[in-house]
């Protein structure tokens, strides 16, 4: 019987600012990435987002990021490796002491924006991170891209690296992400992601954009919830997954 | 046999910008009140900071404070009980996971600043500084001024709360600090600070300003370390105590 | 003939963080407190909010609050008058610059939040907004609550002070605000509100929450823009105040 | 007669952190480079620099960083063109406002620590701070690094660049400076500096660090003022161009 775990971006709104319907996604996924104070959420908002997860039955991550909000950690940092594991081991420690008063547990780690993009490659920022998860202690796991630098060191340090999918994005024959630069990067059809997710759960197979069929080894899926569109999105692959006899289910 | 702690705001820096002199403090001190990122405090500072206080064998406790880095924490900001309880769970967090990876934990919780004197007297704040203090476990004690209210708000949610007395700040005859904007406030006599606090550690009792003696009810005496006089002040303290046969050990 | 000013606060957004309806709320006002970036408002964020301004031909004003951003500027921080001044002076000097690059200037202060709620009665804050205005030189005036101490030190230090109206908030026969904490303190009515505006506008006078009438001196009216009701009830009293004759035109 | 510019980074203390002896070295240099907020320098910092800056007769210069004050704009940063003209613009308004306050006003633009560096190579973001100084107006100068590609971007703009010498370095017989991590890349002997500086202002050459005579084109000298042993230097540097009859001053 397949398996997945559907996981989200929560806990990005910061002081009054609002981002999000934190709220609706947290009815479709099993694991919650809540931002942890450096790209986005203030202390009160990441406890309210640990007690919505507590109560929604999602399980919590780390979505730690670059120390930038004026960025929302969307911006690479040249930080030493030194400085992002203490950042990174910083932002754990937070969230797990807010996590903890809501009667939770971080779960799972996953990198943030340009820190997610740039472990991809970058070795000893990857190595950073890997080692910040395993100072924090817990054997948590590292969610990340398939193929990305940070997933081989992390494996190398005994650290569990776990590969997601992304649902709405176009896939290379090789394996990876077509570009946003490219056309047809981001699929729009909620039919075509339910179908291709669907497919991926069962089959850890999915149709490339040049109609080849390819292996994409994900235990989780990455949804998206900070627009109404996607909100719905998230909840027809949830949907789907379910009617197709798939368990949603976190990785940790 | 007479024993009482010592304890010293440490790991003020923040990025380029050095603060005090914390190796030397960690010789005077038993319990090290490590700033945790609001007032002061990098990660990788705190990372340092906690690496040498177990390495100098000296407790760690959380210096949680406002958030207001360009105020030092001095300043009081008039936020909401929530905000300030989830931002001291959060800082407290954010130091436990640094701590850990040093290999201790935070043992206890000193206010910062303006923090620490409005919750002498501010009961909404007290509270949420006591509130967060117990959703963090652990039953951590909080380190306070005697007569604070939040002493009296600790005491009654079942949190240990610490007075401390001020090595180096004269007392009124009813117990209470003389006020900084007074003559004679603070001592800068190093035999006077030092025969005032092995009199205190061994009989409870303190010269008071206008010459009588009085009762100073304090578990720790509080040395500071941020110029090159305190640092050797606190020296002199120590070595004042442990000549007099004083036991210099954490409360907590 | 009579005339009056419209402002709301725009430039609120902050980096990813949108808020307002800036584009809409232009169409209704002549004056835009731009925010500065202590409490609202990145650079990016700022120079755009006064293109826009620029091109709908709206005045550009300092909203200027506390260093605050994870409490928006809303809360009450304890800073010196000195402090106080250069925080003003920097967030003026920083607005004038972009201003300035959109081919436009600073033509008012504003201040924000718990600052413009603090100066009210708070008599060392209050004179320190104003030094900081004279000192920034070019005369520009003061936009104020009727009755602020701020807009009596204004008057002494020879900086003009303007009083505004509040559309959408009943007042007490003394010609206060109701406090938000009893009923009927804010006014949803889009009729009630035009109606108000538009004899306040033209006779100076408004009925107050017992029904008396009283005397509100105003020569600007503070609509919001940050709600889809707010930006309508701003459309609203713009398109009231001009059916009835009135002209809306800065009053800078 | 010979003529140069001695200028030294300067307002670097943010809040209760000091740094550096400003006002020792306004005793030595002719300009002074002040920290505009986002690396280092609060506002009261900026506005006391400023007010010291006037006193001593230095011309106040915008030393304008990426928004990073744990990394005081030693990191690079991956912001857009259009964010850092904007971060630019911000900053350079800001200390208008407070050198205006001084009497004095804003007289040149010199990049940061890792802006600095960056602008060396990087095309959009020289171009961008290049876009920023020329949308300030008042045709300020931007100081740079001989070879910098802003240096070409600036003067392709109309906007004047002036190269500057550094006071400590080695220099490799072609030009560049010797890589910190190389020996001999920072020269300790006072007797060597002030003779390699006096050179250079009379003669425009330099002994290059394999004993060869090269040219360095620079109309201005950076000396620092971060520790006692470089207030030293910069004082040794301003007496021994004096002596030799070199007049120092301002190229702004």
């Amino acid at each position: 019987m397949a398996i997945i775990d559907l996981n989200s971006d929560v806990g990005e709104s910061f002081g009054n600012w609002k981002m999000g319907d934190d709220a609706a996604i947290f009815r479709s996924v099993s694991s919650a990435n809540v931002a942890c104070g450096f790209h986005a959420g203030d202390p009160s908002t990441i406890a309210q987002t640990c007690r919505d997860a507590v109560a929604g039955g999602v399980t919590i991550g780390a979505h730690v990021g670059y120390r930038d909000l004026a960025g929302f950690g969307r911006r690479f940092l040249d930080c030493t490796p030194t400085e992002l594991a203490d950042d990174v081991l910083y932002q754990m420690g937070a969230l797990q002491a807010l996590a903890q008063a809501a009667g939770a547990q971080i779960r799972y780690v996953k990198p943030h924006g340009a820190l997610y993009n740039t472990i991809v490659h970058h070795e000893a920022q990857a190595q950073a991170v890997v080692d910040a998860v395993r100072a924090f202690g817990g054997d948590l796991p590292l969610l990340l891209l398939p193929g990305s630098v940070a997933l081989a060191k992390a494996e190398a340090a005994g650290v569990r690296g776990v590969a997601e999918a992304f649902a709405d994005r176009a896939y290379n024959p090789d394996g990876t992400l077509v570009s946003r630069r490219e056309p047809g990067a981001v699929i729009h059809d909620a039919d075509t992601v339910v179908g291709n997710m669907v497919r991926l759960a069962q089959t850890g197979k999915i149709t490339a954009i040049d109609g080849s069929t390819i292996t994409v080894e994900a235990e989780s899926i990455c949804v998206h919830g900070d627009t109404p569109g996607s909100v719905a999105m998230a909840a027809a692959v949830r949907a789907g997954l379910e009617s197709a006899g798939v368990t949603v289910r976190s990785f940790a």
